[in-house]
């Protein structure tokens, strides 16, 4: 397995969150080189969305992703009703700034207003992630943005994302948008979904239907001393990331390699531009 | 769903660890009526396993399991043979204890002595795991002792087991032991698995060829502190444990409810009588 081209190299905008606001890291990818984005939604209303894009697109930098629509349990149909109207808007968003696709984080069990858990019937709120999915589709193929299901690690099941196999996430497709290539797809993160002994053939599933949106790279440490913000810089965990970006080559992925981690004990607390400089080391060397 | 058999609770040992050594247990177990026990090694170590056995028996308690054989996987030949004698001493010790089954933790990744990771090839360590079971099983059908895989979570493929779906355990089951009722099944612990959108057909599966060998309950908690020792009791998470004992007890299984809580920073920090009580007390009303 050859390094891969550091022109595929892209930055989650959560990786430097702590330290820089969305122009900071946009002049930080100019000074590395580096010619990738995906930035977070939170971070681009800071900056305002059209301002961003003139941002993103002044520099030169591809939109791998935005972060993140989803979120589509509710305890009722109102609930329901704003989530997906806030997709709506996320969907905007991404055709504004260009966007490869829209990252779906899909959402746990429903929650009420004060964000507490409401049921515990996980089935159900998988119907409403299809519902809430096929409802937004039509509308984001008419923006011409395509959407991308990330399945998220099993132990995010309850509160962040239900859908948590690339075999659940194919089955959406499957089920929502049979002909490939008509704006429903996977966003692979490695985190996710490296211990999946299905991996290999669920990607190769994914390729043959040309549902490989995007990819995300970091690496699971042992220990992890925190389910949410302990994720490790490419090549200091146990994740065989070259076998899994041959997987995807394979699959006929040509996409950026997207480098998220949020890391509150570490990497958050250094220099934004040693982040940058190990990401773009680490990406040729461990990944 | 009528409520469980309260003569079906088990209690694991290490739900109480913190505040008994064993044969204070047992008698805690005895004060509340408690009629299964499920032991993890080292604490029958502590008081021998001749004695542990003698006080298990005077008190009148099932074995509904023993904690812990497994850890197949190991850099060299040598790392595996000495895998596979601790085994085969785990597997005596089972039948020393009168266990209903020996539960295997099948082990992550390659270690080294210090206990770093050396491999990232998972693939080579399920197929350590898959030989390892391979030669236990003979021993263990010799000593009348039946095997039970525990599926971990995917949150601990990497440093304690790489079998982490029912699935991949039914098809271990189906490579080494195809005639089912030969000494080699399942542990489902509700922790590991409640996420699976295949759980319910592969309880069905396993049940079909009688491999349902334990069931360990506890809950999921939104948040979980700590990715080891935050379990919740039943009924203060999101798992529906109803549910899932319902689909246990429709694919045949009629053994016992094994409470299984680590918690370093709750139910490890109260009175023991408490904790049981409180066992007891859930173990009916959510469960």
């Amino acid at each position: 397995m050859t390094s891969p081209d550091p022109a595929l190299l892209s930055i989650n905008t959560a990786t430097v969150r702590a330290q820089w606001a969305l122009p900071e890291i946009v002049a930080g990818l100019a000074r590395h080189d580096i010619r990738g984005i995906s930035p977070w939604r939170d971070q681009v209303a800071r900056t305002g969305v059209k301002q961003a894009a003139q941002l993103i697109r002044d520099a030169g930098l591809a939109v791998s992703g935005l972060c993140r629509g989803g979120m589509f349990p509710a305890p009722d149909a109102q609930g329901r009703r704003a989530a997906l109207d806030d997709n709506r808007r996320a969907v905007d968003e991404a055709a504004t700034l260009g966007a490869h696709c829209l990252v779906l984080v899909v959402g746990g069990l429903p929650k009420d207003a004060r964000g507490a858990i409401v049921s515990k019937d996980l089935a159900g709120a998988r119907e409403m992630v299809r519902d809430g999915i096929g409802e937004l589709l039509d509308y984001a193929r008419s923006a011409g943005v395509p959407l991308a299901i990330e399945p998220l690690h099993p132990m995010y099941a309850g509160d962040r994302a239900c859908v948590n196999t690339m075999a659940h996430a194919n089955d959406l497709c499957d089920e929502l948008a049979p002909n490939g290539k008509d704006g429903l797809g996977i966003a692979v993160d490695v985190y996710h979904v490296w211990w999946d002994p299905g991996l290999k053939v669920q990607i190769e599933r994914a390729g043959a239907h040309d549902r490989l949106y995007a990819y995300h790279i970091c690496d699971w440490l042992v220990p992890t001393a925190d389910l949410l913000n302990d994720r490790g810089m490419m090549g200091d965990g146990v994740i065989d990331l070259r076998l899994i970006r041959g997987w995807m080559q394979a699959a006929g992925y040509r996409g950026m390699h997207e480098v998220e981690i949020f890391s509150s004990n570490n990497w958050w607390k250094r220099d934004g531009d040693e982040v940058l400089l190990t990401c773009r080391m680490r990406h040729e060397q461990a990944s």
